[in-house]
Formats: C-alpha cells, structure tokens, sequence
C-alpha cells in the first residue's frame, strides 16, 4: 500500500466535508470560506514520539491529543474551530494503530465541527502536527497581554491531572487523572463565550505558572497573587499524594489544556453564569497585580522544586 | 538556552509583520485579516531528514525548500500566499543549523510577502512541517480535476534536473542542477496569474507521469498524449545522462516544483505571453485525450523503468 491509497482509505473516508469547505482533502490546497465580517485564526502544534507521548500510549489518544492540544489554543483566543491539517510521519504502516489514531482524532473532530482538509503523510520517526483554523469576531479576540490590575484570575477546571497521572502506576490507574493525560477536554466551547468578557486568556500546557508568567509579562510586567487553597485540584491527586505536593504538580506540572484568564471583577458572575450554562465549573484562584511577580499565598509550597513547566530544554 | 528564547532570538526577530496580520508569533495563536470577497487556502508539506533531505544538505536549503514545497501548492490552486506557520523538531540546539535554515526560509518568505506568524519548536528527530495560507478570487481557484479532452498539457519550467542532481557527484556539482534541487523556485506569480485562464493545475513534486496521472484521473479518467521531445530537459542533464535517460528522470524523478496545467488552445499564447511578462518560458508538451492513460509520443523510454513518482511505499 503507497502512501496515496493510505490517505485515501483512512483520513478520506471520516473526513467530513462542512459548508465552510469548499474544496478538501485530495487537491494541492484547500479552499475555505471564511464568514464575511470574522478574523481569521491560526495554531499549530506538534507531538513526537518519546516527548509528548510515548509507545505505550493507546493510539486514539495520540489521536485525539494531536488535535486537543490545537483546540486547546484555539480556545484560548476565543475562537471558533473550523478546519485541520494534519500531517502525519510514520515509521511504518500499522494498520491498527492509524486506524485508533484517526478514530481518536475524528470523534473529537466531529465534537467541534471540524473537517479534515488536507496534509501530508511522511515515513520517518513517528511525529504528528496540526494546524487548526478558526474564526472570531473582530471584538472578541482574546490575547495574552490584556491582563489589568485587579482582574481575578480565573480556571476553566481542576488542575494537575495529567502530572499526577504520570507519578506512579497507581495514579495512572486512576479513571479521572488517566482521562486527564490521554484525553484532554479544552474548552472549546467556553472560550468563544469568554471573548467579550476576558482582558486575557492563555492555555494551559506548560504549568499554571509558567503559562500565568506569560501572560503577566506580556500583560507589561504585571504580578499576580494566587492563593493556594482555591487551587482546584483532583481529589485523586490529593489522596494519592497529598495535599501540598498535588499542588506542586497543579502550579507546574502542565499538560492541563484548561483555560488561565482573567476578567475584572464585575465579570465574574456573568463568566460564572455562562459556565454554568455550558456545565463547567470556574474557579477564582487570585489577583492581578501591579507588579511583584507571581506569589503563592497560603500552603507552603516548595517553589524551588517546582518544574518550571513543560520546556523542551537542549543543550546551550 | 531554553524554547522560548530559542524561538524569540532566531523566529520573532526575523518576522516580518504584514497589514494582514493582527496577532503574530507570541500568542496562543495567529490572527489574520481576509480580504473580503476572497476565498483563503491552505496547504502542508512535511520534510523528514533522511526521506526528504540529508544531513550534508545545506541548513539554508533545508529552509527554502521547507517553504518552497508549500508556495508550489499555493501556485497549484493560484492563490496568493500570505502567512505561514512553522513547526521544527530538532534533535539538538545547533545555532550555525538553526540560523542557516531560518535565512534559507525567511530569504523566500520575504519574496513572497509570506509572514511567519506561529509554530512550535520542540525536540526529536529532525523534521520540519510548515502549513501556509493564502487567499484567491472566487473565479481563480485552479482544481486538478478541470482538464477537458483537447486541452493543452504546459509546463512552468523546465523538469528533471532536480532528479538528475542526485545521480552522481559529477551531476551535483552542475550550476543549475544543484540549484534545481536545494533551491527550487516555485512559480508563485505564474499560478496567480492561471486562475482566469487554465483548466485546471498541479504542482510537480512527485514525478510528472504520476502528477498529471492525477488530474487525468481527478477530471474524469482522462487520458493524454504527451510529444517526448518536446519535455524541457537542462541541457546539463542531457549532457550527462543522454537524452534518453534526462527524459526518463523528467518523466518519473520528482522534485520540480513547477506547474502542469491545462489550458484550451485559444488560450495558449495569452498564456505564453503572461510568461514571458513573467519572465518564465511556457512550454506545450502535449494534449488532453477523451481516455487512454498518459501515453508517451516519440523518443523511446523504458516507461517499465520509470520510477513511479516519489512516494513514501511502507512494507504493507
């Protein structure tokens, strides 16, 4: 089987054409319509075997992961996902693991109303990357550097799953914290509610502390106060490891593809109000500051050992 | 030395920000201005070091090639590029590697008016997967399944020197040989320019008998006649090879990156003179059949020989 036939049978066939799709997989490009008056977005991710995920993993995660991680930051810019690409590199043709992966990858497509338009697939070291398309209204872009003084800082969910998952065979066995790593729920939904009520908005995947940071830079060296005990944290998390250090893994652990923002606070019931309405819970965790940096109020936390978030480090 | 400021040092500052672009590299995602009234696409190519370039290719080769694969497909549906994301797995932070490669693909960016406006950086195995957008007229959309009995077969360029470069150390040394294969030029402005005039396109990257075998096959099962010695071959590679052999590798080799559409014959010479405008010589190389298959006119070639175009065969 050549790789034309590969694309043909696998990704054609659960490619669902939208209206906005004018034409799809199968040419040299694709051509998409854009709502007249909307802006265009644009993300792009990519996970390689042995750094974002591992042989181990099921493949209908990597799959749904490979998307997620887009949708993850689509959301965060208030956007309305529209279209993928995908391009997929494969050490060899496994039928059963392309097979989960795509199965993986298009039952949260069809979630969002996503179609498929095109890509590539490469022989070479397994690596998947994504680029995600979507829309927003001119007014309703979110950006990290909108964070003001006296916004409350906000969690679209619990924290720390997918780290706590990661410690130990016991963790991983655990039907929330497993959920958490292999199949990420962003919050598509809540973040093209939030455009017209966040000053900021970032996605989590590098740790809450180190994706907060940025946003507090970019928001011109602004500082942040969070207290510790309004953190929200799996219970799992905390049993299994307790309290204090499920916190560590909460404030630095990353991989949460949860949304960080902030709103000022006479937002906050309305932001409430609309997560309610969509069934997620939203937590207030802190305050923006002037300036100071980003300090932890409350439990003792040892921040030294805090991983910095999720770096992908080399050698200088 | 850690992601971010890998990303910051080398991407950002070489970024150019376009009227187009509102949000660029730095933020959760890109967000992009559409001229209203168009139609915006998109295209993906993956290179994978050791399936699409060697470790002895030039880093600055390695960039423009990178790009150069993807404005060949956005030439394909003659659309005007305007953005592009990047996304680069390297195994180890080499600054000379990264800094070649970025003046490799910012010098054809800025051809193009292309902004890089996102991506992701992370580490493993070698691979460079870029996605651009661009945008066309409604009635400029090039397909590869519009050709029409009669048609006229054209080429942008002339083919196979690329191929004809990795035969032998001697064909690499070659001026114009080596140029054809690590520093392709895709006819960007020509494709723009074909909207209004072809039937339909495709740009060579794997071989011309298996890229115009699918826009045969995309219009209809169509078949085509195409004249030998009318293919433009480089004078070096037939120098080298012999004329039978320079053919048999413009035929079958891939990596050309020039266009292949069809035209009716009316239109032949306002597209040579929209060429030569260009400064790009059109060649007619044959004509589009009610049916047939892609038949081979003149010079004799051991077709059985030919490599299949350039496809990534995994063992099934």
């Amino acid at each position: 089987m050549d790789e034309f036939e590969l694309i043909d049978r696998i990704f054609r066939r659960l490619a669902d054409r939208k209206p906005w799709v004018e034409v799809g997989i199968g040419d040299d490009g694709a051509v998409l319509e854009v709502t007249p008056g909307k802006k265009s977005v644009v993300v792009m991710d990519t996970l390689v075997n042995g750094t974002h995920f591992l042989d181990s993993q099921p493949a209908d995660s990597v799959g749904h992961r490979a998307l997620a991680v887009n949708l993850s930051d689509i959301a965060a810019m208030g956007a309305t996902p529209r279209w993928a690409t995908l391009s997929l590199t494969i050490p060899k043709l496994e039928r059963d693991w392309l097979s989960g992966f795509a199965n993986g990858f298009f039952k949260l497509a069809r979630k969002y109303q996503v179609a498929l338009v095109g890509g590539d697939t490469t022989a070479g070291p397994l690596t998947v990357s994504v680029t995600v398309g979507g829309e927003v209204e001119p007014g309703c872009v979110m950006r990290r550097s909108g964070a003001r003084p006296g916004d409350l800082v906000l969690l679209s969910g619990k924290i720390g799953g997918a780290a706590t998952a990661l410690t130990s065979p016991q963790a991983y066995a655990d039907p929330l914290l497993r959920t958490a790593l292999l199949y990420p729920q962003p919050p598509v939904d809540l973040g093209q509610a939030l455009g017209l009520f966040a000053h900021s908005a970032i996605d989590l995947s590098d740790g809450l502390l180190a994706d907060l940071g940025h946003v507090l830079k970019a928001s011109g060296n602004r500082g942040a106060q969070i207290e510790s005990d309004r953190v929200p944290l799996f219970e799992a998390s905390s049993t299994l490891l307790g309290s204090s250090r499920a916190l560590e893994l909460a404030l630095g652990g990353g991989d949460d593809y949860e949304l960080c923002f902030t709103v000022p606070g006479d937002r906050y019931q309305k932001v409430v109000d609309i997560g309610n309405q969509l069934g997620r819970d939203i937590f207030c965790i802190g305050r923006v500051t002037e300036q100071g940096g980003c300090q932890i109020k409350g439990e003792q936390v040892n921040l030294k050992e805090l991983s910095p978030g999720y770096q992908h480090a080399w050698p200088a």
